[in-house]
Order: structure tokens, then sequence, then C-alpha cells
């Protein structure tokens, strides 16, 4: 059955029907008061300060329907704002789905799509409050997730910034970097590899962890610089150098890559790296003593990768091993670029 | 100058200013701690129930450029949500703003979208803390928006909701119906029309006017049930009536609607008001003491329309004032429709 068929009072039942103890009602969860099926969402908020992100995933701008599965799709498009929530040092709570479906859209797929959510939001404890739908000429979501800033009150900032890197600190990464962005390439380019390959790597791309219990772990360890890894390294870097009015140094030999996009993508493994994208990993700055104890406390592998260094504001130098400068010329990914064609890539 | 070659970081640094004081830094107001650019945007909430709700405009499908200014599909953009927190009697706090452009946007276009944006926000006390910006196929817009739940707690139920309407009670809508629909008709068939007459209708389809204080109002003055019309009544009492458990019957003498749609439209404006949609006015349900409290205090009219009655859940009758039923086969608008052809109107 297509969703013209259904109709929308029927799908927005169908929805709640499928996310099941995921979109609560008053019953189930003191806190939310009004869920699904009124003009906005009720909670009582906590004795803490509220974080609020947004990000949309538009079909063959973000992703392919050819190459993502509708159930891996409704978690990523949660993931991503995890990974924002997960990038303060925040618990994850409520999450709006805003979402545009084309009239031909099999029920199937939007049962499966909110699996994808339930799965996710089940796994950090966060629920799907209200929403939107419509119709249009594409798949469109955007998820809006609040959450609370951590109850550590053992100190006055209970965030983490990008903009509080300090000159003098490390530079780390939570888990390997590139491998969502070979993941695109396998699925994109049909690179034929053994089952246990192509499935942690495209699993990297379609289905990528949030760091959300890490993020939390920083924090209380002391870090109070960070942000996730959305755009690519030499993308996201530099805007986290720039707010915090700093140049990076980056050892290119330091960043973690999984063996699996060395073995497959040889020389390009360092670029998928830079700037592939998508890998939702933490990016954080922290003096040597706060690193230590993360690295001890930390379940998610960290890797030192560089040190803030005072400068220009937003620059970042490569150098390898011996301290020879690596030069970059590759752009990153940027959402309105001067060619101005969409890629099917990330946002 | 196209957003292409403006670049995603200075296009967001250029929002930002547009914003001016409705973008909050820490600075401005003590209760937003972190505004747009990091991760995700971080306040203090009030002692007091916070509400959410969100809604998305998609080119060619909610709104089309030829016929809706930049700075007024701002305004609407963030007025459509106004009306769902009104429609709860909330208090509006902040916005965040998830914007698609196609990459050969004018930077001037979205100076004037948030130009549009600023001044509903400036109005009624909002203030947009984060987004998300990028590059697709056409223009959408998804504003989620964050409010508070009324300070009054002469008694226990703080918010409005849908599901509260009792038998016996009366049925009421703040201002007129079918204005919107009208000017829709106007700016798409290109009637000729007096000044005053287009301005009047076509403000009302492109700049709609949330009834933000008429909703703290009536939750203030004992109403209990309300939701926004942003369906059209035909779609939208139903929706009330089967969250209630109730049937209606409303007057369609009863129904008020401008002169100018009387005059313009003849026949066809009781069509408009029932079923035009985008009104964004209020529809609610009351007691005769509560009601006429209402109206002696609410600067804006508001009119009796109908009675809810005991019957099957969302079943709703219309009579003419001698108490003859009243035909209905109009659909009204259905966001996933069997024919599947989106229309250029409203959600």
């Amino acid at each position: 059955m297509k969703v013209s068929e259904l109709g929308e009072v029927a799908l927005i039942e169908h929805i709640a029907e499928v996310l099941g103890p995921t979109s609560v009602s008053a019953t189930d969860d003191p806190d939310v008061l009004i869920s699904i099926g009124d003009d906005a969402a009720l909670w009582r908020p906590p004795d803490t300060d509220q974080l609020v992100t947004t990000d949309t995933m538009i079909e063959n701008v973000h992703f392919r329907l050819d190459i993502i599965s509708w159930r891996d799709l409704g978690w990523k498009s949660i993931a991503i704002n995890l990974s924002d929530i997960a990038a303060m040092g925040g618990i994850p709570q409520y999450a709006v789905v805003s979402l545009c479906l084309t009239a031909d859209t099999e029920v199937e797929s939007v049962t499966e799509l909110y699996r994808g959510m339930a799965e996710i939001c089940r796994e950090y404890g966060c629920k799907v409050v209200g929403g939107d739908t419509v119709s249009g000429p594409a798949v469109i979501l955007t998820v809006t997730l609040i959450g609370q800033a951590s109850r550590d009150s053992s100190h006055p900032d209970n965030v983490l910034s990008r903009s509080e890197a300090k000159p003098g600190q490390r530079i780390a990464v939570t888990g390997n970097l590139g491998s969502s962005g070979a993941g695109l390439k396998v699925l994109t380019d049909g690179v034929d590899l053994e089952d246990s390959v192509f499935e942690h790597l495209t699993k990297a791309h379609n289905r990528p962890v949030p760091r959300v219990n890490d993020g939390q772990l920083l924090l209380a360890k002391g870090v109070r610089a960070a942000m996730d890894l959305s755009d690519g390294l030499m993308s996201d870097l530099p805007k986290m150098c720039a707010a915090s009015g700093v140049s990076a140094r980056v050892n290119v030999d330091c960043i973690p890559i999984h063996s699996y996009v060395k073995s497959v993508f040889g020389e390009q493994a360092l670029e998928l790296a830079l700037s592939g994208g998508e890998d939702y990993e933490l990016l954080f700055t922290a003096d040597e003593v706060v690193f230590d104890a993360v690295k001890r406390a930390c379940p998610t592998p960290v890797t030192v990768i560089g040190e803030v260094v005072a400068g220009k504001p937003g620059q970042v130098t490569l150098l390898d091993g011996e301290g020879r400068e690596v030069p970059w010329t590759h752009k990153g990914w940027e959402h309105f670029t001067p060619t101005g064609e969409p890629e099917t890539r990330k946002k």
C-alpha cells in the first residue's frame, strides 16, 4: 500500500504505533505530558540547561535510496543529531521529525524508517514526541533533537563547546576516520570485497554510531572543547580553530584509519580520513593530564593527532612524521560550492 | 551574488548578522548560553513545562516564489509554528531553522528571508538560536519552535489541548475564516481587484498573524480545548472531535467571513472558509460562562459557530440557519491524497 492510499491521519497513527514506547504518552513517562497528536509536544524539563540541534537529510543530496535501506535511513537521521548532542557532552531526550514523502512511497518503507528511528532512540534513551508529515517531490527528513546538559556541577561550564580550544593542548579524536567515506565509495563504485569488509565499511556510512556516552565522559574528565566530525577533519578542525581563535598542527601519520580502509583504498585512505566526512567521531582538545584521564576511562579508542598552537584563527597545518609540511589542496566538503553541483555525500 | 559564490561559512555569518538581536549571544540574553555557531544551542529553561513544534514548507508544494516574497516567506515559516504554540496557550521562546537552498539562490534573497524571520521574532519575543543550511534541488524550510507553557498555576492543566472538548460546549473561532484561501486564489488566478482588497487578501495568505496573545488569554480565562486552523475547518474540527471523542454541529451561517471574501468570491466564500486552509486562527470550545469571559477580554473578535455534542468521535455535521443539514462532500486538504498531486496550497 502507498502512503497516498493510506492518507495522512492513518499514516500518523501508523507511525505512532511503529514507534511504540519510543513515542511516549503521559502514562509511561511522567516528564512527557503531551506527545504525538496535538499542536505541540509538552515536557517537564529537568533542572539542567537544555540543548537543541537540527539536521536535514535530502534524497539525492545526502542519501540515495538505492544504497541505504529505509531502516538505516531512520537510524542515521537520528544518529547525526545525537552526534551533535554528544559533541556538547549532553544527554539526549526528545526528537521531533519532519518528514516529506513522495505520494507513491510504500507504507512498508515508512514502517522500516521509523523502526530504524525506534532502534536508535531505544539505544540512546531518547523519544520521538512529535513531528510533521507532508507530501512532496522527494524524501526529506529534518530531525530536531532536544537534550539536557550534563548534570555534573563540579564546574560552571556544563557543556563542551567548539570555542574552548587553547594553545598547547593536544588535539584528539575518538575511533577511526575515513571509514564512512570509504563505505560511500564502496557503495557508489561497486567495489568487490569480502563480506566482512563490505559490511564494516558500508555500516560505517549507513549506520554511524554517535559518541553519546563518550561525549559525557569527556566532559566529566575535564575536556572543554569538542565538536563532532560531520564534514571531514579538514573542514571541521578549521571551524573549531576559528571559533577558538587558534591554529592547529596535525601529524597525518597519527590519524587513526581502520586497516580495512587502508587495505582497500591504499594511498587514498588518508584523503578519505581528512575529507571523506560523516564519521561522526568526536574531535576534542585537552591538556596532557586530562587527555590521559580520558584515555584510561574511555571505552572507545582515543588518539592524539596534533596540537593546538597560537596563530591565525582557523589555520590548520598538516605535517608528516618528520615534521615536513604536507600540502593540502583538497577543498573538503562545502554545502554551497562554486560548482553548485550537489553530490550524494554528506552534510 | 549567489550563495554558491559566498560559501557556507560566510553565509551562516551573514544570516547571524541579519538576525541581529533576534539571534542571541550569551551577552544579551542571560537564559541563552550558546546560540548560532556551535553543535547545539544551549538555554536555561524557565521553571515551567516546555513545548516543541515543527513545520516544513517546500517550494512548489507549500509556496511558490512567484507569489510570495522572500521576506513574507521568512515571516510565514515562523508564523505557522508560532500558531501551534498559540494553540497550546504557550509563550514562544526559541527557533531553530533548517534551510535548504538551491546553489543559484541570490544572497539578497536569503537576507530578505531572514529579515522576515527577524520581524516576526521581534514581534512575538522569540529568538533564532541555531539551524542547518544545506544545498539542494528546491527551497525547503523547516522551523522548530520551542516555547514555554503558561505560568498560570491556578489550574493543573497549563496548556490548551485538542483532546479536551466536551459535549454541551460552544465551538468558537478567532477572526475570520477563508481569507487566506481567498488570497491564494487571487494570487494564482490573477483576479483584478482594488488595491486595498488585493492587499488584505494576499496578506492573509502570505503574512498570517499567529494568535499568540489570544491563545494565552483563552487559557487564562478557563478554556481547555483548542487547536489552530491550518488545514481548514472541515479538516481540523474533525481531528479535534476525534481526539476528544465527540461530535460537532456547525451552523454555516455563523461562520465569520470577511466582507471582501464574500464580495469577491460570492457563493464560493463558504467553501473557502470551510476548507481553504491556512487561516491560522484558533478553534476552541468552552461553556457559555467561559466563552462570555473570553469575548469580553479578547481584542480579536471571537465567534460561536456551533456546539460540541455526544456522538461518533470525529463526526462534524453542517447545518444552515434553519437547522437543515448542509451536505459536505469536499474532502478538505490532505497531505497524502489518492491523486498524489501536490498542490501549491497549504500544509
